[in-house]
């Protein structure tokens, strides 16, 4: 297997690309990791020989973070990322995954790896941690790649969810919730109404019915569909508040005297764990599910560790058959539900 | 001034409400508190004759939690909360608060207590705490009031916000921030890219572009103008997260052996000093503006003292004068911009 990863893109770039790079080779021998970027700042990051298992190919260019998604793509066909993107549809690589520019990314996606037969939009879909059940995941889907979406996308991000849920997290049935404004079944705007019907009389997944932005931490259920601008709103509000909420709780002991601080102390432990256990690096990167092969996000501030998940979440994915089996699945089940 | 409140509303009714109602009845011997509700129930709670500023309206109704709201409003007409919002409406009464059934509330408020003329859609507004400055707030309109948004609503919703900022919260020129999926000036879906350019060229307000969700606890806008059906889910996850966050924490000190605890009990007074600060109660419930009158939902869990605060809430805007304001505003200068 060989994973085509863009050494140039987010704020540690190159170097907690390479570091998190190096430690997945390392750790499978059998699969290929291939850098794109400047080579000359790669190898610096590299002591010692360039293991067997990972290759190097110079892009003269890179996507900045501040630069237009679509013509970024469009007129840098030198940089890291597209380059990245070409080797996977051209079946030199079967994922390629990148801490840069998302919306670039998801324009790489979308077109140099190409859309999946019979899928309407890809959709990107983000592991949160499960609060009520540490080491779970819920799958949050789509979390921003289309900012207006229609029912029927939604229905398909269930079944693209569903079938990661069960061969990646082994989840035999994993259960889809929509998000909404309500539980009841009536809740809703006009296209949670409509998607709530379509999820409901599909067969392929388990849908349980509405779940609100609330409750998503609790696991109430495995999979929560939204359309991508609420689901963004929702992903980036969990982030922004659990950082917030344990900003405050530091400083409450920094600043609450002595006792406080000796209290800290004592505590430090458990809150640094409870920090690994809810950090959202660690759950790996967004996933953009619809497009030909797996394409991955790390986040922007990912560290080494973070990218090394991401690549073994990669190896996985690929591994897992998944991509084919929805590949099939769209093809032959929803042929008249082409993107117009 | 007379306070209509519902006291059969919220998950602790109507001991909670009549306990809160008597706290701002002698707090404020000028302002009387009107309790609409089970007459029984309602003197049950008041240990001692009844104060000189409290009266009690007996009705013999009440509307439920899980009543569908537009049917309750329109046929339990001698429930607690409708004849509360028809004292209002009838100027008997210059506020309504329950902390009933959310969309009853809003349905009482646009049917019975009346919508404001020039006014498009009534929106419903809550005050985050802002977790960078502890005391100050961040207020979130729409909220929830609409699950079905224009560009031109939530341009209003800009206008009745300042004015709150303005005139209760003593900012001089609060700044006004438009939720959107990127800060960037071209980022959004039609609905965020129409509602910029009208907020970006309205001069009644103080428009700063752009806010991620992430963004908002950080006190990074006065004001976030948001369509209902995506405040909505922020406010939820915003809520939602927060507390899941405290459990862990919580649970981290719990569980996490002797010393752990041993600094938990170091660091539980500062700890429940945080709580008190970033309590979402404390900071009064949310408000429907748009309306003839201040209409104020107290949460559902509401106990004696965020009832309490709910009232001396309506009180402050009641004295403001932001009501009468709004209204020469909404009429004078939006005349043409009627709801269809």
């Amino acid at each position: 297997m060989r994973i085509a990863v863009d050494a140039m893109g987010g704020d540690n770039a190159p170097k907690a690309i390479v570091l998190g790079g190096l430690k997945a080779a390392a750790e499978r021998k059998d699969v290929t990791i291939m850098f794109y970027g400047d080579e000359e700042a790669i190898k610096a990051e590299i002591e010692g020989p360039t293991p067997e298992n990972v290759e190097i190919i110079h892009a003269g260019d890179k996507i900045l973070s501040e630069d237009d998604p679509v013509r970024a793509v469009r007129t840098k066909r030198e940089s890291s990322m597209v380059m990245a993107a070409r080797a996977v549809r051209n079946g030199e690589a079967d994922a390629l995954i990148s801490a840069g520019n998302t919306g670039a990314l998801l324009t790489a996606g979308l077109l140099v790896v190409g859309r999946m037969k019979g899928v309407e939009r890809p959709a990107l879909m983000a592991a949160l941690p499960n609060l009520a059940n540490i080491g779970d995941s819920v799958l949050l889907i789509d979390c921003g790649a289309n900012a207006e979406s229609k029912a029927s996308y939604l229905n398909q991000y269930a079944v693209m969810a569903t079938a990661y849920a069960r061969a990646v997290l082994k989840k035999a049935a994993p259960s889809v919730g929509l998000l909404n404004n309500g539980t009841e079944e009536n809740k809703g705007n006009d296209l949670t109404k409509e998607a709530f019907g379509l999820l409901k009389a599909n067969d392929q997944i388990n849908f349980t019915g509405n779940i609100e932005s609330r409750e998503i931490l609790n696991g109430v259920s495995d999979i929560v569909v939204a359309d991508g601008f609420t689901g963004n709103a929702v992903l980036k509000s969990v982030e922004g508040t659990a950082a917030a909420v344990m900003k405050l709780v530091k400083n409450a002991i920094m600043d609450g005297g002595i006792s406080a601080k000796l209290g800290g102390l004592l505590i430090k432990g458990s809150l640094k764990e409870l920090m690994t256990k809810i950090d959202l690096d660690q759950a790996g990167g967004g996933i953009l599910f619809g497009v030909k092969a797996p394409v991955l996000k790390a986040h922007g501030s990912s560290n080494a560790t973070s990218v090394f998940h991401t690549i073994l979440q990669a190896v996985t994915i690929v591994e897992s058959g998944i991509i084919e089996e929805l590949a099939t699945t769209f093809e032959k089940e929803m042929p008249v539900k082409k993107a117009e």
